[in-house]
């Protein structure tokens, strides 16, 4: 069973995935990427992954069959289990709980050779939606807490397997870096009674200088204070604090929001590997008037150093004026 | 010049090194290593590098010419500068100041292809007596309130130079994870009365399940949360909260740790890459009864990818007591 454990000093839950149980000699000259041109997540390869928890095919194809557009399945090798209790508990000083949750994989598209911003918008929306089912489905499970939705993309910002796919983990805990945003909003608003996000987008329009693409619903911007080169920030213009409750119309103006700054990105910086993260309020509480769900993607270009991860301080060599003025130049 | 800038919803300072500028083409193609055998940091070339501020050189030879230990020289591409005033400032709801600061290199050889660790134990000692002296010297100008001391070891690791290396970054701010470790520190303390630190070295010397080394002077071990298969802690087992206090005998006992930390390490993962970082107590504050200076080391073995950095939430497939076991073994 993997741990969910908390570090006393700082209060931050790592999860011990024990059941992946890795000797030393399993580290040895793992930084080669794979060339493979074969994909277990390929159609006719169903029974390579584990049974489908949700797909997007046609009615008259069964389960775990070729003819999909889109399968939801669980992770092979799970950070995290679904059954069980978490089962807090302290030994001396230290606190720990079983590591149960859910750990999904979203095989975004059939086409191994694909990537997400490659798909047209109804098969992005697709993929939108189905971040939106599969939370309200694990909101039922009253013992998680948030379910984190993130994306890897390239060998270098972590993904595994090239054929485009994105993550899901559903957690009995509020992960450290949510819980700093929603305690940061929280003081922000109740010192002046605004969302601090709905304050950003509107000192964003107005200044201009960090815009990178504005449409009717989201705004895409180059944050303030950007820990690497060409992060970017994807809200929507009106306050909502769950990304579950986004409706339709508005899923298909993120899904356009989402693959003009992929290409911007994609032209800017020759396809780069980038890391997406959908920020939201945790699934089990009601609406909030101080947070605000958005996405954040970063282009993996920098190599994080001991510097970032030992401090918890970033150094940007690109400031965020010239990468919005940059992309915005960039035609679509 | 440099600015700081503060993200307005969790308070993290980032360094926006725009004298660094960085175009989108400067980032693409940059994965590949440099199999350069030519290092300006070798005896020789001393007017490649800034000239130094310090040395450890026979009291017959000038500087910036050979026959130098080791030498301290501000970072050719510094990060931050030492001239003008912090001069904080608002725009909007944005807060900044301008980037003043220290960037320092501390070439730690003449020798390009010998490691930190493959030192004897004197001039392991030389880096060590130079992080305090650096403390020390940087300590005098009452800006600077913290001084991070760190290595990256290895391309992965973030090096992008092979020559055995450290870096100091002093900053007018308390790095936001060295602030959230004084914080929980200060609570245990305010509710125990004790050092959460030397509660944690009594309990694993105590339980013995994730000791990896145990001296005189200092203790080695996987701390219970690890974020990272063979991450390491070194820890001294009396309580100081304040690094540059540190004598010359204790320095001795600390290298010793150090090397004997560093081989086991080496004969498990065949020499990784890896990431050191020194935590310690800002240098303008009073001794502290509830922070404990310690080093931490984390050998660069997985990718840490979106889920990482976009929930400050970590996934460890090894365990700290297997990898403590296993370091354990390893007879130097």
């Amino acid at each position: 069973m993997p741990e969910l454990r908390k570090d006393p000093i700082i209060d931050r839950w790592v999860i011990i995935s024990t059941e992946r149980g890795r000797r030393p000699s399993d580290f040895i000259n793992i930084v080669e990427e794979k060339k493979d041109s074969f994909s277990p997540f390929s159609p006719g390869n169903e029974d390579m992954t584990t049974p489908e928890i949700f797909a997007i095919r046609p009615t008259d194809t069964p389960s775990n069959t070729p003819g999909w557009n889109l399968r939801v399945v669980p992770n092979k090798y799970p950070a995290l289990r679904v059954e069980g209790h978490s089962n807090r508990r302290g030994e001396g000083i230290y606190d720990m709980m079983n590591g149960i949750g859910a750990h999904e994989v979203i095989i975004e598209t059939p086409d191994k050779d694909q990537n997400l911003s490659d798909l047209d918008i109804p098969a992005i929306q697709n993929v939108f939606r189905v971040f939106k089912e599969r939370i309200l489905d694990l909101k039922k499970d009253i013992r998680l807490k948030y379910v984190m939705i993130f994306k890897n993309h390239g060998y270098v910002a972590g993904a595994t397997l090239k054929h485009s796919h994105s993550q899901l983990i559903a957690t009995p805990i509020i992960p450290k870096l949510v819980l700093e945003e929603l305690e940061g909003a929280k003081s922000y608003y109740d010192l002046k009674e605004r969302c601090i996000y709905c304050d950003i987008i509107r000192q964003e329009m107005k200044d201009n200088y960090r815009v990178v693409y504005d449409e009717d619903y989201f705004i895409a911007i180059s944050p303030f204070a950007a820990r690497s080169p060409f992060e970017t920030w994807i809200l929507p213009k009106e306050h909502f604090s769950h990304y579950e409750t986004i409706d339709d119309n508005r899923m298909r103006h993120l899904s356009l929001t989402f693959k003009t700054v992929m290409q911007k990105l994609n032209v800017a910086l020759q396809n780069p590997p980038y890391n997406l993260v959908l920020h939201k309020a945790p699934m089990q509480d009601n609406v909030m008037k101080h947070y605000h769900w958005h996405i954040e993607i970063m282009p993996k270009l920098t190599r994080f150093a001991g510097f970032e991860w030992g401090t918890g301080f970033y150094i940007n060599p690109t400031s965020p004026e010239e990468a919005a003025q940059f992309l915005k130049e960039i035609v679509i």
